[in-house]
């Protein structure tokens, strides 16, 4: 295979700079944060962003997976491979809170919450699957729950984030009792599981 | 007292009127509903409209309000009464996701969820604080709860919505798992909570 021409590495640095500037200056300005200004910041013409996102939507979006591959992906690999699978749960979990706790402001501003989701899902499901069966394997977490539910606790936690001060620790709380019920001890019978089904990303 | 003057009794008819509408409205047209179509539809001019709430989000916010006063209040009312307080309080969590659900494309055309969070403290965590009580001293409900989590179980609760089909029962699930993890039995220790701070109202 040919090396990437030059143009298209270009291109991609493009992009990652056009997403990190998106996330400063939305984390910054808030809802009025205008696209002209984030083009200045990533030292890119108006015309090169346009062609890389069309809409506000579609650049808050594409941010939002720049943020999950740098700060939540890496942990569900570490999760993967610690030994104790439900504290590598537990750290997961922790990891989403925090990092959208620290972009609060970015998640607020682009007014994306719900769009959010199918975006975590499309990376998260799978990895929480694996991590869950390696916990009911260990007899560390409730037989009866499926892929689906470890995803809707991630939600859950992710909705308490307008309850609180985004710089408190307070989620800490929700994550403990979310564990305690996913716990197999004193576990009482629940009704069946509903597929997962996102709003369409628009 | 004087009786409330005629004036006054046309002014709050008029007033609920349009909140049903705007319902009604929003529920059917979307994001897209028009000001117009609901002061047709509520069978008020525009300026009454607009006398009553200058902005969507004014509109939007009271006629939340009316759906809690309606379909939420009397549950919560009923609850305090009911002799297993534990029961109770699964029965005011399943009337807000059911009612939420219900009114779910209300919710989502507005773009009110964040603000819908204050709302919704106002008129329930007195209430799920005194359910919560009652239910701890009947140890039903583990000690180390404040109100603040009741209502921030709620609030995970209606996080959900958006993750499956409005007219499935799929929260059911969830409201179980989390009355799991309320429950005395096998409770670890918690971190400590931190004060419900909702985002300011618009």
């Amino acid at each position: 295979m040919d090396a990437p021409r030059p143009i298209r590495a270009d291109a991609a640095r493009n992009s990652e700079r056009i997403l990190r500037a998106a996330r400063e200056v939305y984390a910054e300005a808030g809802g009025e944060a205008s696209l002209e200004e984030i083009a200045r910041r990533a030292d890119v013409g108006i015309a090169t962003l346009y062609r890389h996102y069309p809409s506000k939507d579609a650049l808050a979006l594409a941010a939002l997976r720049q943020l999950v591959d740098e700060h939540i992906s890496p942990v569900m690999r570490q999760a993967l491979e610690d030994n104790d699978p439900r504290r590598g749960l537990a750290s997961v979990m922790e990891a989403v809170v925090c990092t959208l706790a620290r972009e609060g402001c970015f998640i607020a501003a682009t007014r994306i919450e719900s769009s959010a989701v199918p975006v975590l899902a499309a990376s998260m499901l799978d990895p929480l699957g694996l991590l869950g069966l390696r916990a009911q394997q260990a007899g560390l977490l409730r037989a009866d729950l499926v892929p689906a539910d470890l995803f809707r606790v991630v939600v859950m936690l992710l909705s308490l984030l307008v309850t609180m001060n985004f710089d408190s620790n307070g989620w800490r709380r929700y994550i403990a009792l979310l564990l305690d019920g996913l716990s197999p001890v004193g576990a009482s019978l629940l009704p069946p599981p509903v597929p997962l089904q996102c709003l369409p990303v628009s």
